[in-house]
């Protein structure tokens, strides 16, 4: 509940970390709805919500400025006269009191209101409670819209209720992620569908495509005690596993970096980056990292050819030969930027992100990218869709891709 | 539309955006409904969606696996048959061939579906076009989920499509925005509430607080015929001016270094970067905007001490008697990297973005930073809160918005 949900000004975190939440007890939320402080809009959004589900968690709208109503419109819509509790009023008092040091303005007490029948439960970060509603068989909960006291009241409060009034019925969703890159979401689509059989069981695939790859994502549900969600995904595993393992990267936050930087660091080994178009993005990426410090010495942003020549040893001649988007130029950018920083390992991309400079023969989108390792250089060419942030991007992550490959021996 | 959105593994940034351009065309958001992939769901969201707004955007489940169904479930449910687009369908397969330079796979044809009378809105960035089809003087607009396609086709195709069919109707927002740098958000409030007079009519002030700066912005509802709003808007813009003036560049985009590279192009200098702590961050921002080969010649990520000696110069004696991370070895780098590039200006970021590395007399969150331009080398010290990245994005807005100052004379 909230305009500022619905003029953009808030981005709906809420709704993304309760669906987690939900999901992880066995409780998948079957419908959303944002709506902003208007009482016909929030008693449409309830009426709609318990059509279709027999939980309905209610977000914001319980504070003490004007436009927040969803307490009284909630109750009036249900039927459920508002009594203060004055026992919450006692504690909010005191609460404030120690917290502000002032008394408790006046607006505050309409947070007290209690729904007849509800059950309250106390809100340790915030002022407002949270509000348990049963409706026939169904029930509503209403949470503030502050995230760090509505997730205090879900953990706290909720979840415990759910487990214990749904318990035998929940199906939790167990999942396992896999992210890949270097693959396109219709090209990795075939060849898993092409790789499984008719019946997966009670296992779903889903893809998940970003700017850097794409996640394929396993899942089934299962109450707790039934083991054929786990032997169905060990299955479904092992028949993707061949097929993913060229594309695949094992990284907890989705961003390859972390596996270069694992398998740069366990084997002690040094690197230094080269970047024309991309022009510092590899190595921001490199360095968002904490520890980075301990394998990456540095890098050159060469996006003037004469800083080319000067700073990693690119002959004008090479330069003039094969223009600075060229094989040979990506293969001498990353041999030069190992040399001149003494590492183990140089990469380099050279390319044209656009908007300009694109040609027949080398369109915008055509960016050389290479990867010096224990002292072989590989290079490779690509022609990437999209506007100039988004080849950026793709190459950054094409050179990382390549390097992670290398050090794996793929 | 998507169970991610649902399962909360995708966060619905795609309705905050839409809020804020729907609200900026005039036309405020009604109300947001996040369904799952299923047929059913669709259909009763879509449903209800008719029933509160005359426009109907919906994004998500265009693309070319299994769990994509929205384009066929609309058409079915509101009696569009699909047809294939022959002349779609060649350019997609042309466009693939270019940037994978492998055949179209299968699963991509069903893109180049179109409901019967649906007009439809090239997608530039990616794959699947948007459709737009016309119910009962009600509009139905689908668009893929993939937010950087969304955006081109909402600001390509949708945007200009409203505005002519609604334009007399739209009551418009009327804002100015002025980006400020280098100043607190409350500092900011508390002056130009000294500065403005009790009544300030149809305007309303609002301050939009970034990690990089400050939007002031001044807003008024009219229809565009009105000129009430425009009188207003002038009236208090006058008042405020003077006392931003000192923190504001007047970019566009929102983004300093447009301010930059006006300033460099037409004066003709060049400018080269060296960066620790940003790791690349100053450089990346710096080549994100197209041009920047200009006046960027490049710029060098000196991670590691021996990195800072070798590439720009700077003596092992005075890195170890005053530490990486101190006023003369900013100092040094700026001008031992224009020196390196032969550059007119340099730029220089040295600090301590943590999460590790601070000291009880350098905290995580002390940087130096420091510009040379025109023979003279200015240095500052700023210690930033937050976090490794926040602290990484603060220190490089500081630089830039230092630069931008001694580039203005101020």
């Amino acid at each position: 509940m909230g305009d500022e949900l619905l003029a953009g000004f808030t981005v709906d975190t809420n709704g993304a970390w309760m669906g987690r939440r939900a999901a992880r007890l066995g409780l998948p939320v079957r419908a959303r709805f944002v709506v902003g402080d208007s009482a016909r809009d929030i008693r449409g959004a309830l009426a709609r919500a318990l059509e279709v589900a027999e939980v309905v968690l209610v977000t914001g709208g319980l504070g003490p400025t004007g436009d927040d109503i969803t307490r009284e419109v909630v109750a009036e819509a249900l039927r459920r006269p508002l009594r203060l509790d004055e026992a919450l009023l006692e504690d909010l008092r005191t609460r404030w009191a120690t917290w502000r040091g002032t008394p408790l303005p006046a607006g505050n007490e309409r947070m007290c209101r209690v729904p007849e029948g509800a059950l309250v439960l106390p809100n340790r970060v915030g002022t407002a409670p949270g509000l348990v509603l049963d409706v026939e068989r169904r029930m509503v909960v209403l949470l503030p819209g502050v995230p760090a006291e509505m997730r205090g009241l879900f953990d706290e409060g909720v979840a415990p209720l759910l487990r214990e009034r749904l318990g035998d019925r929940l199906l939790a969703l167990v999942h396992r992620v896999f992210h890949t890159t270097g693959i396109a979401e219709s090209s990795l689509a075939e060849r898993i569908d092409a790789g499984l059989p008719e019946d997966v069981g009670p296992v779903s695939i889903a893809f998940l495509p970003r700017l850097t790859g794409v996640d394929v994502r396993l899942s089934a549900r299962a109450t707790p005690a039934d083991p054929r969600a786990a032997r169905g995904l060990d299955r479904v595993e092992a028949l993707v596993e061949p097929i993913l393992r060229r594309y695949r990267y094992p990284a907890e936050s989705g961003d390859i970096v972390e596996c270069i930087a694992a398998e740069m660091t366990s084997s002690g080994r040094t690197l230094a980056v080269a970047e024309s178009c991309t022009g510092g993005l590899v190595s921001r990426r490199i360095t968002e990292l904490a520890g980075s410090s301990e394998y990456f010495l540095g890098g050159m942003v060469t996006y003037a050819d004469e800083a080319k020549r000067a700073h990693l040893g690119i002959s004008g001649e090479l330069l003039a030969r094969n223009g600075a988007v060229s094989e040979e130029v990506a293969r001498a950018m990353a041999e030069g930027v190992a040399r001149a920083f003494g590492a183990d390992a140089g990469l380099a991309v050279t390319g044209v992100a656009g908007p300009g400079g694109g040609s027949a023969e080398k369109p915008v989108g055509t960016v050389w990218y290479a990867v010096h390792l224990d002292g072989r250089t590989r290079a490779r060419r690509s022609i990437f869709p999209g506007a100039r942030g988004a080849v950026r991007e793709r190459s950054a992550q094409a050179v990382l891709a390549l390097l992670y490959r290398k050090l794996r021996g793929r």
